[in-house]
């Protein structure tokens, strides 16, 4: 048995997300089934992360096992051939001995889009939150200041999270203007459920004076989920890259 | 009565063209049947462009009359409001009498974008032609110099064409690659039915060798569509913009 290391892009407007307990197609069975009627076997994928519903993905990565001969190359290929269009396996590589999608990785990237702009969006409505209030950037880079580095996120984070401990470290917040599309992309050790969406949240209530910047630094230490901003709307936001030691 | 010019952003995908003589959606009925319901009486649409099933548009202009008193910038918003998402009013402006938005423009800009990868496009995949093969850049923009310049296109337009002159004039073809997309766009006083696909077509063919750069002034010269290469696919085609005199 050897494994192989999936990097996969996804537009999830059509999925319950990576995995769900609820009705409804995710990607998580819509791969394996692929996988499946690839080796003739049920074969378990593990991700690095599971992605909610309408949360898109540049770069996941998934790992499975198998006994198969294929190449890698003729996996990617073969996969791509049968996977729906918004379904994209970039590479399939055989990995090392105890190589693990979520337990190996040591970070990942998120992005998310807001199209902040009076118009609304078009071609960029799937993958952009339209926001058209103005935003004032540069409270938003101060507030964003507050969260880097390790931190307690209990206040930044929705219920259902099962993970004993809620400390993680953020090892970057950059925010950007791309024409009308505001970019805010993170990258941190690990993310708790719903983290990045209500980070978003709050740095938009910060954008448009509704808090201060310094307000941030006192809802983190609170661990009062009820006192950080809403969570934004899940179709701005992409999985972009997951790092591995 | 005063003449109002539209510029408008579609996604061509759902839509049987601009206009259309068979059954299905067609854009100008599609907003003709919105400014009916905002004006209470029906308007009728005329566009710079009749557009294909599938092409898209980031600046298309069209005009209507009206003896409606309401503002531009109310009929934009009321407009952007009604309108499905796939179809976006940019601005909205009381044009000088006599403005016409097909016979007033000078020159149109269309972008043609071809996805140049080996793996299928994902967010790009609604507006760019899918060609895994490899293409040769500096032949193709020589071949493309043959056709800059005021010609007799009867070789590159598809039946159906109406207009008795079959010359025009071609003030640029730039072509660029922008990571996996390589865009083609097209600077013309005006373009025959199915024009630039098959340029596009034409170029392609040069691109893989399978014809030189100087068969297309020959192709020029004979007027004979059969010479020519095939009509690209309608999605990867955007109408960039229109100028007026």
């Amino acid at each position: 048995m050897r494994t192989v290391r999936l990097t996969v892009a996804f537009d999830g407007t059509r999925y319950e997300g990576w995995q769900s307990q609820r009705r409804g197609k995710t990607l998580q069975e819509t791969i394996e089934r692929t996988l499946e009627r690839l080796f003739g076997k049920r074969t378990d994928l593990i991700s690095s992360s599971r992605t909610d519903s309408g949360v898109h993905a540049l770069g996941l990565v998934a790992h499975f096992k198998t006994s198969s001969a294929l190449s890698d190359s003729t996996i990617r290929k073969a996969l791509n051939f049968h996977l729906p269009g918004d379904i994209l396996v970039l590479s399939a590589r055989t990995a090392p001995d105890g190589f693990h999608a979520r337990y190996s990785a040591v970070s990942k990237t998120y992005r998310y889009d807001l199209w902040n702009s009076a118009t609304r969006p078009l071609r960029e409505a799937p993958y952009a939150w339209w926001y058209p209030h103005r935003l004032d950037l540069p409270s938003m880079r101060q507030a964003a200041r507050h969260l880097t580095g390790e931190h307690d996120f209990a206040a930044f984070r929705d219920k259902g999270e099962e993970d004993k401990s809620t400390v993680r470290r953020i090892h970057r917040i950059t925010l950007k203007r791309h024409g009308k599309l505001l970019r805010i992309e993170i990258t941190g050790s690990g993310f708790l459920r719903h983290m990045v969406r209500i980070i978003v949240g709050t740095l938009i209530e910060v954008g448009r004076g509704k808090m201060t910047p310094s307000r941030v630094a006192a809802i983190l230490q609170s661990r009062d989920r009820s006192l950080a901003g809403p969570t934004a709307k899940p179709h701005g936001l992409t999985l972009v890259s997951v790092r591995y030691r």
